[in-house]
This record gives structure tokens, sequence and C-alpha cells, in this order.
């Protein structure tokens, strides 16, 4: 069983409500490392065989037609889902800790 | 300037309403590859400097208590955006097409 992964960013001169309300409530929380926060969307596409081009094209076309919004939102990625990616199971994030 | 790149997904036991809404506009539309669509959230941290592992590390923290509801979500991805990977640049997606 193949996942499609497609994410889906708000247009960098759209405004960002989200994003605006979680930088303004990083500080509070005492994180002051970052100074801008956008928000968008992330869709895991499941298809039962395997990942093939001609799926990836149909991803990336229901990416554009029906995950995004083109007037606002760009598709900043459709890729097939590296096996650490699936839902659930915690990857390896890269992480300094 | 960096970019970390944060990804949010509900968890596969929880009910997704918006990704049960696209897998069913997707046959409508024409897209019968695919079998089950999840949707969650894609943040992108900005910082003003390089992202060292301290900054991932927060990062990660700021995932788990103010981007994610760990009752409902996982974390499923903290890592440095990658160069392309950045909002408004159109990336070169590996689509068949």
């Amino acid at each position: 069983m193949g996942r499609v992964v497609v994410e889906v960013m708000p247009k960098p001169e759209i405004l960002d409500p989200q994003g605006k309300a979680v930088v303004g409530a990083l500080p509070r929380l005492g994180f002051t490392q970052f100074s801008g926060v956008r928000q968008g969307k992330r869709f895991e596409l499941e298809v039962d065989g395997e990942v093939t081009p001609e799926i990836l094209a149909a991803a990336q076309e229901a990416a554009v037609t029906l995950l995004s919004n083109p007037v606002i939102e760009d598709v900043v990625s459709v890729a097939e889902a590296e096996p650490a990616e699936v839902t659930g199971e915690a990857s390896g994030a890269p992480v300094g800790a």
C-alpha cells in the first residue's frame, strides 16, 4: 500500500491569521526563537498499489484542483511518503534532544 | 534565514472529517486512484539565523505543546526546510507530468 503526501501553504502575500496566532502565542510559552509562522495543510493520499508516476500525476492534478485554492495557496510538494513518514509511527525527527 | 517545517497529522484511530470529505469528493472529479485521505497541518517556523540543533529542539517542544493536540494528533516530522521547500517557490515536485 502506497501513500502520497501533498503539502499546501498559503501564498506569501496572503495574510495567514492562523500563523499570526501561533507566532503571537509562542513567546508567551517561552519560545522566543521564531520570528514568523505560516500554517498550511498536509494531505496523505492512500493508494492500494504502488505509487507510480501516473498516480503522482493524478495527485498533482488533485492537489491543484481540489486540495488547494490556487488563488491563495501554493502546492509546495507532491511526493511519495517515505516509509518512516507514515502517520502513527513516530518518525526519527532529527532533533538535537 | 532558516526555516523549520513541522508536520502534524490526526492519529490513525481518530476520525478525520476533512479527510473523509476529500475522499468523497475525489471520485466525483474523476480521481479514482485514492482509497483514503487524511488531512493534517504543516507549519513553517522562521528563524533569523541558522537552524541549530537547539532551534530544532525548541521547535519539537513547540510542536508538542502548541502546534499539536497530543490527545488527537501526532507530530510526524520536525526538520529544517530544504532550500526548494520554501513557500512561494514552486518546488520541482517529482511528478511524471
